[in-house]
């Protein structure tokens, strides 16, 4: 039976403030990127995500961040390699003790916003990660976009890698991410969206732009959560696979 | 042979600022109190502290606080303890995350500054910090004033706990700490302060403000690290024990 | 013609996370207490909403508070008074520049959360921020609580106080607000909330929870911005204003 | 009479944490350049070093920073012109409430660290900042890198700008500073540096690393302070300027 895992960010409420509907994500996805406090995240809000992570048996990953609240972990930063890697040890440590508390673990790390655009193509950056993960526990798996080079330095490096797609984006014909600027870079036919995620699941194969056949080689489909639509469409992405025969699972867990 | 051990508040850097020196005091003490990024304290700079716990075999302790870095965690704060519950257990989490990647672990937890002045008699504060700890790691130390009702509640809850005694305070008749603001409250005389507490290790005794003798069961003795006089009177206080005949060591590691 | 003016917290979302609807209340209010950035707000969306505030007319306030981002400033803080002076010009002065920039400028001064429920009694925190409205301009209007002690305070100190009365909380016979954990102390018949303001406004009259009536003196009414629910329950408030005849306008402008 | 501006970089410790002698370093500067919490500074020493600048008839910069005090405003940060507009008017209309508190006034702009080295050649954020100064007061002069395009920028779009050179820093032939990662780049001859400044003070001229003679057109001179060798340095270059018969004396005030 083919497999794949669902992920998505969550978590990302701070404070009085909320981001997405957390507890009906975790109904429909089998992985949650959990935000650490540097980009989202209070500790007691974290703590009440986690803790319905671990009922609904979804796996968790530590959405770790540039310390850059105010704008979101979305501003490329000129981090040294070294405050870098204690930043994500930092992150990694602190999501694991609530997990803990949560009665639940963190199986994965995900890098969020700008670091995760940033090591996709910067060495430093990505070495800086990929050795806090190792630093923290070797267990840890590390989950990138498909095709992006941190992912082979990771491996490389002795870590297990997850690679992932985007549901709702548009790829160029060497399988890049078409940039969000770009016209059609994001899509939004419900539809359309959960038969290529069928496609992906089921074949290995996402269409890009230009009808181009790319094999992503994804184990896992990220869908966003901070919208009451996007909860409808991560439905609907998930009723599909099912529809499909396509079991939705954690890679980890 | 009469054993004591020595503590101090280290790791309170942040960023680009200094406070203390904390080399020179990973010399002098036994069981190091280490930020945890609340009151004071960066990852990188934390790393580095811990680095050197490691290297010289002094035991961590998660000096957790209120979340106040403009006031240092010296100011009071009516935290819901729900919030604080997940607010230290962030804290620790983030701590053992760091100390595991400087090849060291968290032995105990002492709060810090404010949080401290609070549970020594607010018990719902308290019970939140001992519910913290308890649910990140049952095998952690709780280090608290001596004779404070905190120790027995944590006791009571199922915590190993340590109490620890001041060495340039002075203490009231009723085995209390002579406020700040009075005359007298803090001592300033490095022979005296060492005399002192080479008593409180080879008798169990310290005299209170009024020459009353007070049995205060500490097991660890704070001292200062945050001016360079501070250093030399660590220092001063160490060498006293020894001479006495008193091993330092840490009552965790 | 009896005119009041209402009031609301608007500039209340920080970054990425929003918090109510700011274009659709400053449609409904005469004056806007805009967030400075120390519980809520950030500079970009701060300038956005004092931009909306100007294009409609709206008088904006300064609605300081204690630093605590993450607690949206609704937790008590023992602040020394020396450092509350100086955190309350902050956030003024930075206000007053947006203000500059957005083509209006800063009328009053409304203390946020806790700071204003600690103000109301506290004379030491409240002199501090009497002190610190006088220094920055002493011909900004002071809002706080009918009948709380503070607003003679400034009276005497030499400011131009405001008293408002909220829309949707019981008082008390001795006219204090009923406190929220007490039952019936939050109204929500919107109804019996816009007959009771325009009682308020036109006869100066509110009726305590027991059925006594209240003389106030409010010449303001605060109404909530932060949910949907909220803007329509302004609306409304405003509309039976009207309808009696009562003039809706800001105190200062 | 030969007259020029010495600054220093002030008001940046933060909270417990201090850096540097504010307190001498205003008796040696003509002008300072006073953090505005983004880096550094919290409001309460803020406004003590904005008191003794006052007192000193110091003249008073407003030093703006990217929002990264962990960082101390060092790191490039991919800021939004938008948002960093915001975030300068902000900073300098909590400067100048403070300012105005202490008696004293804002009459220039600096941008600090990573901010200062981005705008001196990136056309988005040396807009954003330029715009944000003149909707806060077109009558603020600019500071900058003497040579940088950012000051040309400035100029055309209607601010009276001030060039700078640094008393410890080498230049290249094309009049650009030595990277600090390169050999020689910062000077440590206080004697040399002194006969330098009085150069540049008296001929306008100061020598490139290859002997080069550069005219900087420099009206002030940056000297650092955050070392209380730097305070030495810094007396020793105001005295060797008074002793060739320059004065020392703010641009603006």
């Amino acid at each position: 039976m083919t497999t794949i895992d669902l992920n998505s960010d969550l978590g990302e409420g701070y404070g009085a403030w909320r981001m997405g509907d957390d507890a009906a994500m975790l109904g429909i996805v089998s992985s949650a990127n959990i935000a650490c406090g540097f980009h989202a995240g209070d500790p007691a809000g974290l703590l009440a995500t986690l803790r319905e992570a671990a009922r609904r048996g979804v796996a968790v990953g530590a959405h770790v961040s540039y310390p850059d609240r105010v704008g979101f972990g979305r501003r490329a930063m000129d981090v040294a390699p070294d405050d870098l890697k204690a930043d994500v040890i930092y992150q990694i440590g602190a999501l694991q003790g609530l997990a803990r508390a949560a009665g639940t673990r963190v199986s994965y790390v995900k890098p969020h916003g700008a670091l995760y655009n940033t090591i996709a193509h910067d060495a430093r950056q990505a070495d800086a990660v990929i050795a806090a993960v190792l630093v923290v526990d070797p267990g840890l798996v590390m989950m990138g976009l498909a095709g992006a080079p941190v992912l082979d330095r990771a491996r490389t490096a002795g870590l297990r890698v997850v690679a992932e797609a985007f549901a709702d984006r548009a790829y160029g014909p060497d399988g890049t991410l078409v940039p969000r600027s770009a016209q059609g870079a994001v899509l939004d036919d419900h539809d359309a969206i959960a038969a290529r995620m069928v496609r992906l699941a089921t074949e290995g194969v996402v269409e890009a732009q230009n009808g181009t056949p790319l094999r992503l080689g994804a184990d896992s489909i990220c869908v966003h959560g901070d919208s009451p639509g996007a909860v409808a469409m991560a439905g609907q992405i998930r009723a599909a696979l099912a529809a499909a025969g396509v079991r939705i699972a954690a890679f980890a867990l």
